[in-house]
């Protein structure tokens, strides 16, 4: 059977079948369950892009989705986790798509379940389907990954897509450089070396923006909006140097002027609503691999 | 590509089409789209009769739907709601379904969106497809507009359905009365006259009456809902003073006993229920003009 | 027109009946209406088991499913429940799934409506699915009603399991035992007999652990949940003296280490989770008869 738990369980080879299949799909190609499938979309944190785009990606599947809401079921009796995806099971699931604010909540599940996660974020630690989509873009965008620069920017100790981003993106063979406050470099984080943002983006192939999750922690470094605009933000300025044909990506929800300029997100090199778009296939791709491997290993 | 945003934007005959499109689904007509067609509904407000009864029209036209929940999307992280639409178009909706607290909330987002937006509802502006399933109940009734006179009973100066209903009432030939509170009087609103509810009943083809929204604003004017009912609600005397085949009509939620006698919601001039019914035959028909177009003019 | 709304409404061929077709959907029988059928799902209460347990059921039978969130309806407009339901038969519903807090609520609908209605669940009154599908388990599993000891343990006076679950027991044959904290004894419940629980589970062909549906109902008579887990739960040590071929079984969420030990929840005598399984073939039959009916009588 095949979860997706965390990038760094994929081999180079089915990170590509994987990308291979969303290109398919990108492509046109109809692929659809015979039989009536059953998928359940657990979200224990708010989302848009992630959780509707899997809803569509299943339902462009033909498969028959359940949304689980917390907030009305018997989570608000304190019933756990473990039970809610035993239960799910029990009553005909073929597939979970879960996400928990819990770090590596699914480690507890896995070895008792016999249908296929799809870890849709757990807590700080992975977002395997954000960085498949991250990965989808770059490569419909350059062919390759090899050589290429790939600047990460922002909050990168606590983010979950710089860590899964940043490893992958080194075994594929690109190189990360990361840029952003001092206070929120990541020491455990080898896979990439840092860059004040000013010669980043001028080096960069790609400038892969991270969201400030929160206001506040910003502020406890004494920085505003505005002042992190200004000093790790892609301004008007700094994207005028970037290289020819380097590309903007950021996961969404931006936060305007602070992350980037406004009268950026949706500017020439902006990949963010592709990104989006792409993410789509990827989820096929992730669906339609979980569930053809089922019973399988 | 065809948006529904406001009821003057409809040319007459736009507005039969309409109609007579709704007319062909009640009577049994099976139209549904032909390869995967998604719709999202956004309500940004509370909705019973709006918000199912698109989805069933949605469903019963073969449509693929997202259901946005406000609560448990980005939405709660500060995502605007340009940057919402432009996701969901993203991620490959084919038509979006939007209530929206903020009057005119669509004129921000028209041009920079590629589908097809169909207004709910928008503050205390518009809400077209309440116009058309109005219209479609009088058509139904009478077979004509022209020299009907309409009774709009209730708060006019803040009620999208009585602004909409007014201006289009005029246009096909009708002739608007309204009655209420002097209070709730509009002086801009030059599509009707005004008439003592003891008259206007008499006179009236249509009595149509509006939900007091909400309790404190008739409180502000020293009304109780009691005597707000005993002088402006259709009471059991003033409904025996109707003429012989003239019809009730009424939005929903209904207050019983406030607008309108509890015994006469299910009586034989109501059209209340039937409104509802036909409500899903117009929208069948305002999903087909948005698809169909997609992509003309 | 069939509804289904108490254990007592139905005569011991009926119920036979359902737990036949309920066989014939877990032996494969591959049943979908024909036509397009809408059916709603109204849950005024927190549900994980019923209320997917139904989608899942509907789904499988090709249904066009609306899921009524009472959050974001009417409903916070003080729309009643009689106009809610009013509503969806008048958008086009054909059945509807209503779990609520009042007992008794359907009394005051079923005189004004015209489609079938699910009880799935009454105040402290019936949950006729959750019996049926612990019927269909326990003939699962022994063949027979007729002199099976049930043993129902837990809060016999409040529980609406145990209430509908003795009455029907007994009709079909098998003899209940009641068991748990005295001040929970039901006097005007003439379905069963009293037993302490270290007798009871000697001589049960089942165990039927009800749910502590509030801790401080327990607090009140000064036991602490660890208390009751000694005195009334089914222990490990309680496990052991259990007949060879007997079974337990709880209507979940299971507070485990309360009713149940941890361990045993997934110990072999459990049909805990397979009672979900059989909860979504009960539903189909149930919804199968609701609306092959519709019409007749």
């Amino acid at each position: 059977m095949k979860h997706l738990l965390k990038m760094s369980d994929l081999s180079v080879s089915e990170i590509q079948e994987i990308l291979d299949q969303a290109q398919r799909f990108e492509q046109g190609e109809d692929w659809k369950v015979e039989t009536d499938k059953f998928v359940a979309n657990l979200f224990f944190e708010p989302s848009t892009r992630t959780r509707f785009s899997f809803e569509v990606a299943e339902k462009r599947l033909g498969l028959k989705v359940i949304n689980f809401e917390t907030e009305n079921s018997s989570v608000q009796k304190g019933e756990t986790l473990y039970d809610t995806v035993k239960t799910l099971e029990a009553i005909g699931m073929d597939a979970l798509v879960i996400r928990h604010t819990e770090d590596h909540y699914f480690e507890k599940l896995i070895p008792h379940i016999k249908i296929p996660i799809l870890n849709a974020g757990d807590g700080c630690g992975h977002h395997p389907t954000q960085s498949l989509l991250d990965l989808y873009t770059i490569q419909q965008e350059f062919g390759r990954f090899e050589d290429l620069k790939i600047v990460i920017v922002g909050d990168i100790r606590h983010s979950r897509v710089a860590r899964s981003n940043a490893e992958v993106l080194n075994r594929l063979g690109a190189q990360v450089i990361f840029s952003g406050p001092r206070e929120w470099h990541d020491e455990q984080n080898a896979n990439g070396i840092y860059m004040e943002m000013d010669e980043a983006v001028k080096v960069a192939d790609v400038v892969m923006l991270l969201r400030i999750q929160h206001e506040r922690h910003a502020e406890k470094m004494g920085l505003t909006m505005n002042d992190y605009h200004t000093l790790y933000g892609l301004t008007t300025i700094r994207e005028s140097q970037m290289k020819n044909r380097s590309i903007i990506m950021h996961p969404a929800p931006v936060n305007r002027d602070v992350e980037i300029a406004d009268c950026l997100v949706e500017c020439d090199r902006s990949r963010i609503f592709k990104q989006m778009k792409n993410g789509v296939f990827v989820r096929m791709a992730v669906l339609r691999r979980g569930l053809l491997n089922k019973g399988g290993k």
